[in-house]
């Protein structure tokens, strides 16, 4: 299996549009040790000329721009080698990239009920021509072959589980408890190879790791992780806002409660961070934390990087 | 004022994700004659430090990056120049920037009764906090100051007029006449200066000139006007699609019935072509047809242009 980093940024990407902290700074600045990236999502290929999204960034046409991989394969036409987009839950920066895959091209969507149904509801979402773009269903802690737009599989499966979670910033109800968030509102995912059974995991949001979570993740081969922030309360510290990464539904990297410490005793072969928030250190080149995650034997991903499973 | 081209392409933008018409595959080689365009918007500033954006495309993020004018101009804290975006109608090309305009800042949008009635129906545009982000109604054939989100003017009124279009196709009902399209799904622009009274004309999307719409627009000190297509079968002869210009909601540019032709009585200062189709040939720098252009007095925008009124 072949694996693309199409964006390797949290919701807004980094810099952040109207972000003024000293990460974004360094990042307006032209800073090296501060790359820009864009908002997370990764294509997974098993042939070579079939990809899959797992989500879909509102920066997907500039995503696309930079990989040769994803952009038309034939002279003359119209061509896409993205086969399906997988979704994980309905946030903006998941979903908002499927309004630019538009012009009569024919490809599948796979997501949760909760979701198609949120994708329904906005009619906005009718710029995919129902007759060309099918939205198939994830059954919850089922697996499923991931399918083209002919019904022909990609090589690979997905399991979409339960992890903890808040439901899309745009779909809260504040008179609810937990925001109107039920079960499934955020899913992790299992792709694995058909052909070989090889396998690996991707989680860009994610808010605890109870045992049934862990145990799922135990001696995995590659694992990509929410790596939104360093510290829990690292939005209200750089001044840009006033949520807890709890309040948002996503554990920190850092301390004895943070996402590194709750992996070191699951054995993964290789642990790579993504969804990755603008305020976080690990995001500066030279940073203390950056050594800290790699001594602890985390990857920080980045736009365009390329994984082989 | 001072007007910067964000992007000057068409819907899909130049290369479009999925299209290897000619000029396409230009711009995918990296032909240095096809240059790639985003998808189009102007924005519009009189002191230079708060900007309306003229509709809002999907390329927002990458544009901002691109434009240090439009970029946080403090340091530290959340900021942006950006105080207000115009809509022209609902095409996803000029709405689906707003789901990157995020992130607790206050704006206004001002757009008609039935852009907004489309927005409120689409709750994914909910990301935009309603206690930050006004929606203003544009009345049509009138004149309105436009404000920011404390309520000041922001040096500029803006006019809304109908012109001959289409409905956004994710709006299309296909069981009603012209597609449920009915007068004001499209509309042009003016906008004045209101110290010097100086003012331009924005018309990205037109399907004809009808006497009333030339009236307002003779004498012009500056048009920028739907550059969509060369020849009204354009999409059907370069392989891509099967619409016309016309059944698309625009003119096209040449021959009798184009839009040059309509444009020579009307004795305009400044004639600029946006949102440009990328099987237009006007995209190729050293095509006859953006020769045949220069030679009628316009120009073709592109990415960053500048202009000052």
């Amino acid at each position: 299996m072949k694996i693309l980093v199409l964006g390797a940024a949290a919701g807004g990407g980094f810099p952040q549009w109207n972000c003024s902290c000293p990460n974004c700074r360094m990042a307006w600045e032209g800073d090296p040790r501060a790359r820009p990236l864009t908002q997370s999502s990764i294509a997974v290929s098993v042939d070579g000329t079939r990809w899959a999204l797992l989500n879909a960034s509102p920066d997907l046409r500039q995503q696309i721009a930079r990989l040769p991989a994803l952009q038309p394969q034939t002279i003359g036409g119209r061509h896409s080698p993205i086969a399906t987009v997988i979704l994980t839950n309905g946030d903006v920066d998941h979903i908002t990239g499927l309004l630019s895959m538009r012009e009569m091209q024919a490809f599948t969507i796979h997501c949760s009920d909760r979701v198609k149904l949120a994708l329904d509801k906005n009619a906005v979402f009718n710029v995919l021509n129902a007759q060309l773009v099918t939205r198939r269903s994830l059954p919850l802690n089922d697996t499923t072959d991931v399918l083209d737009a002919d019904g022909a599989s990609l090589g690979f499966t997905v399991t979409s589980f339960v992890v903890p979670g808040k439901i899309a910033l745009w779909l809260e109800d504040l008179t609810k408890a937990d925001f109107g968030s039920i079960e499934g509102d955020t899913v992790g995912l299992k792709i694995t190879e058909t052909s070989t059974g090889k396998s690996f995991f991707y989680i860009p949001g994610c808010a605890a790791l109870p045992a049934e979570v862990a145990a799922r993740l135990e001696g995995a081969d590659l694992v990509f992780f929410d790596g939104t922030t360093w510290t829990d309360d690292e939005m209200i510290n750089t001044g840009v806002g006033a949520k807890t990464a709890s309040r948002m539904g996503h554990m920190w990297m850092s301390g004895p409660d943070g996402s590194m410490a709750a992996f070191d005793p699951l054995g993964i072969k290789r642990k790579i961070f993504i969804h990755i928030n603008n305020t976080n250190p690990v995001l500066i080149a030279d940073s203390s934390q950056r050594k800290d995650a790699w001594a602890r034997g985390w990857e920080i991903s980045y736009d365009g990087m390329e994984v082989i499973l």
